[in-house]
């Protein structure tokens, strides 16, 4: 175990609410890191696993709501109960992230801390580990915030983007190591199409993974500078975690905090930033074109006694209940998402205009459906 | 009532089993005279429900399955119970009608036949009957069967046809009818495609509709010529109908007798047989294509709280079960059909394969779901 010994923490945020985009799969009250999307087991499951491997259960704490809490509990039975953190509301990362904070600082004053969100996709775990460790030991050095890039391969306006200032620095790495490390330069949210490509063209953006490292002084350091209200909130927290008013307290911070991201919130003015970038795989599943893209057109999860008819039809994705047979006639290159009380039928490539039906839904009042 | 105080009877034919072409709704189990496709009430349902307007319930029986009396007797309590018959296995028309034939002889030795089938859809009920009625007077002479042929409007090689001589006729109907009589020359079965089209090129075939008008007298002594077998059955139903015999007698006839058409089995052979053309708006449902023709695109049932959402997407028909959520995006002219257990997606225009979509479902071993 790579991290045995040190003061590496985990921390992964499964606080997230539904994303539109993979439903009817993904719903408010069920939201997509709690969903099997492939009879794999569910996304927070790959997330506690996959860190499993290289930080023991006691040095992760996962952050989510009370009823991923629930769900974890209940599918996740060995992971320990005290290192899953409620948050009365959600509130974005920032919120998120402070309380994490006040969670490890008290148990592990020195900690180097790595986020990760809970939906992430990796599909080169080594690569991956390998890039936390050069980060982990960057972070160790008190100073620095080491974000995660993806290099794009097109332009994409549903990520956030890092600006590097295109200088690949070769200090605080080993000398013979190829990891790319950057200074960051800026943070951009969710650009247009237009600025997308720009982001593409100029070389020097990546895609914004979400995986951040530091160690808990520069966190607490850059918090206080920049949300001074959140940091005396963590502070607060910190105060009141392990005795009888925890819970008060926690009600009491989130009930007034705004939801801020740690990318705005902190990031975007925040000294001394790099990026390593990450060629370990990465996969947003942001949409049910990107799972297509991902795991191919498919039939069946296995162990299901139901079937997938294709007649005059192909590269058909088909998600659906156990037990349920599908039959696609005369028809190639869809996205057939059936659920107990919805089903989806989308065009390849068309997946985007998904968050639509959400939205229709919702005006029309059918809120059971979100 | 026009038949009221006449020696005029109804069969209805829900005999049956399921059409794989309007699979899955249409299954073994429930086949498609017994289901409710738009919300509007089963197709046994209607049929039982537009004979009434003529004639009484007590001369109007039905032929069916087990499992159909059972429909019937839980979503028609009004109709009388012992005007159902139920054959013990399904042996097509031929069979069925002699059962109807003995039946209708105990009561009305006299009777004339109207012979129609439960699936029937009819636009122009008017029309309709008036058909009807030129029919049953023209049966009423003891010495014709009368058919119903409808004018073909394409090459369909789904249906039967009925070749006439060309000559319109002028007896047996009222000096200024407007009703089209012919004498029948032939009764051609399912044609191939290039057949099809010289019928239709041709002018004299139409299509056979499976409505038939008789007197007891005419059937008997056709089945008597064509299927003594048959007859001596008619006989043995006849005498053992209403005594503790019955269904021993019915098990033991249906034991041994074999599936035959009544086309093949009386009708090609039969002589001095006319037909009527029938404009009155004849609908089979023979696939979701016809369906959908039939219907046009629609959304839900009047009354389901679910909802079809389409984002840029139209002419779709979609089936669902009641508070289901269906959406479609991206796609145009597409058939949806969402059942408890199984869901078919079929491009419009391509109906005809989903009795593919069957047949690969039987040849795998899924039998629960045919």
């Amino acid at each position: 175990m790579a991290f045995e010994g040190k003061h590496v923490h985990a921390v992964i945020m499964a606080g997230g609410t539904g994303s539109s985009m993979l439903w009817p799969c993904s719903r408010k009250r069920n939201p997509k890191q709690f969903i099997d999307l492939f009879g794999e087991g569910t996304m927070i499951a790959s997330a506690v696993s996959r860190v499993g491997e290289r930080i023991p259960p006691e040095k992760t704490c996962v952050v989510t709501s009370l009823q991923g809490r629930e769900m974890m509990e209940r599918t996740l039975p060995g992971f320990p109960r005290e290192n899953i953190l409620v948050e009365p509301v959600a509130r974005d990362t920032a919120p998120c992230i402070a309380l994490a904070t006040a969670f490890i600082k008290k148990r592990d004053p020195d900690a180097v801390t790595i986020i990760l969100p809970a939906d992430l996709l990796i599909l080169d775990e080594e690569a991956f580990w390998k890039i936390l460790e050069a980060g982990v030991g960057i972070a160790g050095d008190r100073k620095s915030i080491v974000t995660i890039g993806i290099t794009p391969d097109r332009p994409e306006p549903a990520y956030g983007y890092i600006q590097t200032d295109r200088v690949r620095r070769a200090d605080c790495l080993p000398p013979d190591s190829d990891i790319s490390l950057y200074s960051v330069r800026a943070f951009a949210e969710k650009p247009d199409r237009t600025t997308a490509q720009e982001f593409l063209d100029s070389g020097d953006f990546y895609w914004n993974s979400g995986i951040f490292i530091w160690h808990l002084d520069v966190i607490s350091r850059e918090l206080e500078r920049s949300m001074p209200d959140l940091h005396q909130d963590l502070q607060v927290i910190y105060d009141a975690l392990g005795t009888e008013r925890e819970r008060e307290v926690l009600e009491d911070v989130y009930s007034w905090n705004h939801p801020v991201s740690i990318d705005s919130g902190v990031m975007e003015r925040a000294e001394n930033v790099c990026m390593l970038a990450g060629d370990f795989g990465w996969v947003d599943l942001g949409s049910w074109d990107e799972v297509v893209k991902m795991k191919g057109a498919r039939t069946v999860p296995a162990g299901d006694p139901g079937v997938l008819v294709q007649i005059e039809a192909a590269n058909n994705f088909v998600v659906k209940p156990q037990k349920k047979v599908v039959a696609v006639v005369g028809l190639d290159d869809i996205i057939v998402v059936d659920t107990q009380d919805a089903l989806l039928v989308c065009r390849r490539g068309q997946a985007h205009n998904v968050r639509k039906v959400v939205d229709t839904l919702r005006r029309e009042g059918f809120e059971d459906y979100l």
